[in-house]
């Protein structure tokens, strides 16, 4: 759903494809457009769940004809996904990949790690042993079924990622003087007033025509018990907002133990800080909790991945063609390091995953609208910016534990580490997390002065601590990186109807996988959904489909 | 922030002791009562922090006189904290313990654990290994620093508590055919409809003297962001809406991958659902993540204290008999398991943690004042069950991942487990959390039938699963428990102002603690401030103050 693109609901318009068989889903979407969302909810249940996921599950693939091949390009979560799956059903299976390890996006930098960015500069990893930095993909979202039946399958450990964090920081530079407030008080200020007005509103019949009378009364006990409001529905001063905003004094015990309320700030002091801005992320569904990160990095699930195809994965492997015919398609590629001589991998069906930025660049026969297809998919610039801190200051002293700080600096955010909380040791803050114009211009700059610019904008927020506790850090620009040049998929809504159809097809022997063949881009869901979707159709043609 | 009594801020009412230096925390509280909360917040930064605790430390305490020793009663959290802070500085100390374990009601029941109730009724805990309830307290707020200090002292481990899950249910038997709904469905609702209705106020200048025209174009934008209202400030059925409350069928990859929107309840099914009486919770103080759990039970707290204090406790003792003179105080007490001859033991001073329930029954030469007010001290009645389920249904089939289902059932909540997710063994549901008349209901019966009434409300809610799922169980009453009876205490506004200044006072060589000498009751954290005063002040009498 980060897509910013406005699909009209409840009328789906499916590309014209060859499944033959019903699926659930495909059964339910009919009911749902037949008979609308109450048959549905019904119908739903008497199938025996109450929500339907976009993944449906690993795909049910019969036995192929024997000896029937896959060559699969990129080694990501989509490429690898389509190899266990073809492998699992009885394909021979063959991945290239660029690099020399195997997960693509999903990516953790440990210390001892070097990255070389487009433009030749090298950065190295320093961090401690335990210390990391997910420069690509963080949650794993409750509903993303299709990547947690991976991390499941293949044993990886998951923990708890923290969304909201009440006692993280708000931050903007022309407001409070530009000292940050809690998250809660923002948070708390906006309910209060918002619920202070529309009692008001109530009051004075304003939403008579609106509301019934019955239902008013209902309305102002919600509101009043929600916003915090006193028994005259104002957001004031006292217990009940200090129960929100919390207290400037705690309440203690014993004697000499009552506490100092907070006074609530105006709601035209709440509005003109523009920190409200940061309050609503956590609604969103893919901020949602339960939401989970693996244990010791994102990158897990791809070191999972690559142990379980270690025979099918060929690393090193820069494709430079992509050729089909009618009997099969062969990539021709180099050794990503050191050049040399083409050497060539067919087989009779391909899978390619590679990001369209890249993929644009590459000789492929398919058709002149699955080169438009791929020319017309945008990507994201991005940065992230991992600092290691040698003592966790965000805990220890401002009793900040996991979450994200929000500013309207150029870094837009500070994550703090969500694993180990309470520990005296090291700690490895997302100093950065930017899209777009600001992360161009982070990267007009070398990574070092990207680095020192983060140290800044954090030490606004936490003086006298942030750039006193670093000692090594990491900027990576998604859009510098050489076997990606951008950070995910951007899809607007004229982009999707001009070329998503023509991007997912079946192109002869070749399908396109992977974020960008999706509707949730930026996400691994979307690639597991995009593959899982093109080997079950990929699979219904080598059957005869 | 439990308690119910609206203690009007801003004018401390300091009970008379004899406090000789000023603290930091008061030195702030006398800043914000003659300066105002500005003022407070510019000397809390210049002290370099920007939010004080009730707690400010534990306690700094010289030398006593040497061979000056101290009797506790009690090894709950309290007892064990005061034990550790005099042993510390000197003191000689012991505790009697009227149980055979540590913790008091820090406190997690595992198989092979044995309970008997008031009336005799014996529940034998037949959880498999790794299972366990938290009969008492289950969750370490981030601003309860006092007792987070005692975990990390202790080096007992911590992973998050999930308050807030966006997939867990909200349900009521009188709403939507008894069906339950997701959380996220029910606060988008509301937030929505809010969002709108005030956004309508507004466009209708019902609120003009109230919001100035700049602030009404901010507050607009910021409603349609919150609510998910769209570009009319509507809140209806959508891609923004179904991005808050979830859509039926979710975004996909490839072909056939639209998704199928959900449709919003209106205002009015919203209000009379009452369902969104459950969204309110995890905005409170005490509530707010980041928020956390001991791994392995909440008992691990008591646990730890347990071990480092071992040379200190003598279990088994149920005192009968508290006695002072000018020289000391003894403390008479039996075998609480055999009962046999009296015992005493004797020591300078003596603090007293024993619950006011039990207290008020026991002979004590104390003030008539300090009689009344360990009189006046009322308890909770409250009910906690445990149900062990073979197999994680709820994660499993239902992707709930912790967190807590509302109900308007006797039961109030399902606790699923807040560890081990993704686990293909067993789990351990928190089958009812129950206050008050509905706790009293609940123990008109036996353990097993409560047991079995719970099991009947759960399967309202996860039909199918519930019942079939069980394995074995345990229903604490904390009213029917032997050493407590009471679940925590419970203050009035107006009991406060009669009683808690009497309560705490010193009385001669006795001193109170514990959460009922608190103004957090029914958190551990009022148990630590209180006992961490209490001590304080008994220190400086020692030393003559």
């Amino acid at each position: 759903m980060t897509d910013s693109s406005a699909i009209k609901g409840g009328q789906p318009n499916e590309p014209g494809t060859a499944e033959k068989s019903v699926s659930r889903r495909s059964l339910l979407r009919i009911i749902g457009t037949l008979a609308g969302s109450t048959a549905m909810y019904s119908a739903m249940t008497e199938m025996g769940f109450a929500q339907e996921s976009g993944y449906a599950g690993p795909p049910k693939l019969s036995a192929p004809p024997p000896g029937t091949s896959v060559l699969i390009l990129g080694a990501g979560i989509a490429g690898m996904v389509a190899a266990l799956e073809l492998r699992d059903a009885g394909y021979k299976v063959q991945i290239l990949e660029y690099q020399s390890r195997p997960g693509g996006r999903n990516w953790s930098l440990y210390g001892g790690d070097s990255f070389v960015e487009l433009g030749g500069a090298k950065q190295e990893v320093k961090f401690d042993p335990g210390q990391y930095l997910n420069p690509g993909p963080s949650r794993l979202p409750y509903h993303h079924y299709g990547i947690l039946h991976y991390a499941d399958r293949l044993n990886v450990a998951v923990e708890p990622f923290t969304q909201v964090n009440y006692n993280a920081y708000v931050h903007n530079t022309e407001a409070n003087g530009g000292k940050p407030k809690r998250y809660r008080e923002v948070q708390a200020d906006f309910h209060g007033h918002v619920a202070e007005l529309l009692g008001k509103s109530i009051k004075q019949s304003a939403l008579d025509q609106d509301v019934t009378k019955e239902d008013r009364e209902i309305l102002l006990e919600a509101l009043r018990g929600w916003g915090a409001l006193d028994n005259n529905m104002k957001y004031v001063k006292g217990r009940a907002t200090s129960n929100r905003r919390g207290p400037v004094v705690d309440d203690g015990g014993g004697v000499n133990s009552l506490p100092t309320y907070s006074e609530p700030d105006t709601l035209s002091t709440v509005l003109n800080s523009n920190m409200w801005r940061s309050i609503g992320e956590s609604h969103e569904y893919e901020m949602q909790t339960s939401i989970f990160q693996p244990k010791g990095g994102m990158g897990q699930i791809g070191v999972a991945f690559g142990r379980e195809l270690a025979a099918l994965i060929k690393y090193n492997c820069k494709v430079i063609d992509i050729h089909q015919d009618d009997h099969g398609v062969t990539a021709t590629y180099v050794d990503s390091r050191t050049g040399g001589p083409p050497r060539k991998a067919s087989a009779d069906w391909c899978i390619c995953t590679i990001p369209a930025t890249i993929l644009s660049q590459l000789p492929m026969n398919v058709s002149a609208k699955k080169k438009a297809a791929i020319n017309g998919v945008k990507y994201t610039a991005r940065v992230r910016i991992g600092l290691q801190m040698k003592r966790r200051f965000w805990e220890r002293d401002e009793r900040i534990y996991g979450g994200l700080t929000y500013t309207n600096q150029p870094n837009a955010v500070i994550g703090y580490p969500m694993s180990d909380y309470f520990s005296k040791g090291k700690g490895t803050l997302l100093g950065a997390d930017v899209f777009g114009m600001d992360a161009l211009n982070f990267t007009a700059k070398p990574p070092e002065q990207r680095i020192a610019d983060a140290l800044e904008y954090g030490e606004k927020i936490h003086p006298g601590q942030y750039k006193s506790n670093y000692e090594c850090g990491v900027a990576i620009a998604w859009h510098r990186v050489p076997w990606m040049l951008g950070g995910n998929s951007n899809w607007s809504e004229d982009d999707r109807a001009v070329y998503y159809d023509d991007l997912c097809a079946l192109d002869g022997r070749i399908v396109l996988a992977g974020e960008h063949a999706s509707r949730i881009p930026g996400w691994q869901e979307g690639a597991v959904t995009s593959v899982t979707d093109a080997i079950t159709r990929l699979h219904a043609k080598v059957m005869g489909g």
